[in-house]
């Protein structure tokens, strides 16, 4: 299923990066936008990335844990925000529309059935018995294999041919299982992950690191300390279809743009299931969500955007797209100094302008 | 010739605020978008505002300071840039193609004549005299006025709608007078505000200081320390019509997109003109060259993005346009928590989700 690509991916960086060189301003001078090209170079193995056809995809889950009163709103919210995404009225909506890029919405699990008319059904995930993590286990093995399935699914079903996904997530209650996960695969205790999600005051975020921490303690002991027991033991299905849809799309050589806090963690963890994912993944935002921090720090990952966003569906992805766009535009349709007769820099020596 | 606006600045901006608790997200989940929104509405006079029609302006120079080997690149390669826009093929050119601004570009002072085909030449500015800052003033009160109107007449010649500006320039050796300008109204030794600018070697940089340095001891003892005296005696015509500019769209309520360091400096000398402006300024990216922090402290401005990007030629500005965009239409488009159905958040005392 892999896109034949034509070049290696050394080669194609090289070429990409010889040039930048060459196009008609000074060495350096986009700064990250120039890195950006030649990192869709070597993915793509080609000198001129594309980044179209491109699309985003929303992964929605409901949670068990939500009855420990870890989120500021009732998880009847994630119904009616798929309904409000199918309507078009969400920020992911409107930002999909804005940028042109189709945008998926996939139900993993979200209670109440059915699925509003656009939402892609998985909801088969959920018919399975899930846990609250603090006392067990947040699916079965069978259960994180089908949402993970959802995930790769999803990509599967895209234009073959698309260079770059957008991922994001929704789901009442998500950051606990996220932050939970990350503080498994980072050695971490659960307060250095744990934040105000959607806007839980500072004693809902003390009882919500307490849940995350007897969730930790609980699996500490009993099992192996492998990224996909963790995502079992303490994710939730949005968080598996991602890693899901991550994998599937760094096997396709498809650009994963991450979102904020969760998808994150998402890539975290296919990270640690696949060190070469790291290559397709390109960081959105840093998000106003404290842990997203150490998260990004694991992953040597310095975002595009910092502007105190906090929202999910996808939301900080879709606001970066443009800047990905541009640097791949930029990289194919600069002339070089050649093509405009413009002379380059002057040797350090002869500086006289 | 100020758009008739519907409300009071004060009366748009509350509005605009009121209606971001309403939206369908978490209250202050979209970070910094959210205050886009808002500062556009106060500007615009309505709890809705718009972002287009938008439209990007580049002004052209080049300067006598050259002589003193103040860039790393010949003077000739502003003419040779001009020809590159006029064709398409600059960073300016791509970036306006992809996010849909008319780009027009303005030759107020680039050596030789005439300009290339679609570049509006407003030459008249260079066939005065101009000094090299060091030992003369850069231009005479008359050259500079000239150069303002130039800018002025530009954002006149806009469609009368249009809501924002993008603003930038283009000129070898033009970060000199920039810094020495910035280094006069910020009363700082010009070793603070100069830097490599299009990639000067260290020990050019430390030439370029010298020469800023002269320049500021000259006018020091000789002149009082208005921003329109310190234009004329350190600047450039580039630097005077982007003054004009600014000042032209704040009257207008068109917003202003804030390349980098060298709009800065303009964007700082017509807000210590008219301290108004500040409401119209948006910045759009921290610019690689050092001095330009300096710049931004002054003003107060956090820019949307930091990409080690040091191109000038609007290509900042033009890079964040589509997060102006996405801004304004979030707040436009997405549903409120009444329209979609959707439940608010909890009372902090019945978090249960």
């Amino acid at each position: 299923m892999t896109r034949q690509v034509g070049m290696d991916p050394r080669d194609a960086e090289r070429a990409a990066r010889a040039r930048q060189q060459e196009l008609t301003k000074p060495a350096g001078s986009l700064g990250r936008l120039e890195d950006l090209a030649v990192q869709l170079a070597a993915l793509q193995g080609q000198e001129r990335p594309r980044v179209r056809p491109a699309a985003a995809l929303i992964f929605a889950a409901d949670h068990p844990v939500t009855a420990h009163r870890v989120s500021a709103y009732p998880s009847e919210v994630t119904r009616s925000m798929l309904a409000n995404l199918d309507a078009g009225g969400a920020a992911a909506s409107v930002l999909a529309r804005c940028h042109d890029l189709p945008l998926r919405v996939l139900d993993v699990g979200v209670a109440g059935t059915p699925a509003p008319a656009r939402i892609v059904d998985r909801h088969e995930v959920a018919a399975h018995a899930r846990g609250d993590l603090r006392g067990a286990d947040a699916m079965s093995a069978e259960t994180e294999a089908l949402a993970r399935q959802a995930g790769r699914d999803a990509v599967a079903a895209l234009d073959p041919d698309t260079r770059v996904v957008v991922l994001g997530e929704i789901g009442i209650g998500n950051t606990t299982p996220a932050a939970a996960v990350a503080a498994a695969l980072l050695g971490r205790p659960a307060a250095d992950l744990v934040g105000p999600g959607t806007g839980l005051e500072a004693e809902g975020v003390r009882r919500k690191a307490r849940v995350v921490q007897e969730a930790l303690d609980r699996v500490r002991a009993t099992d192996p300390a492998s990224p996909d027991a963790r995502l079992r033991q303490l994710g939730g299905p949005d968080l598996s279809a991602l890693v899901g849809a991550v994998l599937a799309a760094a096997e396709r050589r498809i650009a994963v743009l991450v979102d904020g806090a969760i998808v994150s963690v998402a890539a975290l963890a296919a990270s640690r299931i696949d060190a070469s994912v790291r290559a397709a993944l390109i960081f959105s935002h840093r998000s106003a969500e404290p842990g997203h921090r150490l998260v990004l720090e694991a992953l040597e990952a310095e975002p595009l955007l910092d502007l105190g966003m906090r929202l999910g569906e996808a939301s900080g992805g879709l606001a970066a797209f443009p800047l990905v766009e541009a640097a791949c535009r930029l990289h194919d349709e600069m002339a070089t100094f050649a093509e405009a007769s413009v002379p380059t820099a002057l040797a350090d020596d002869e500086s006289s302008a």
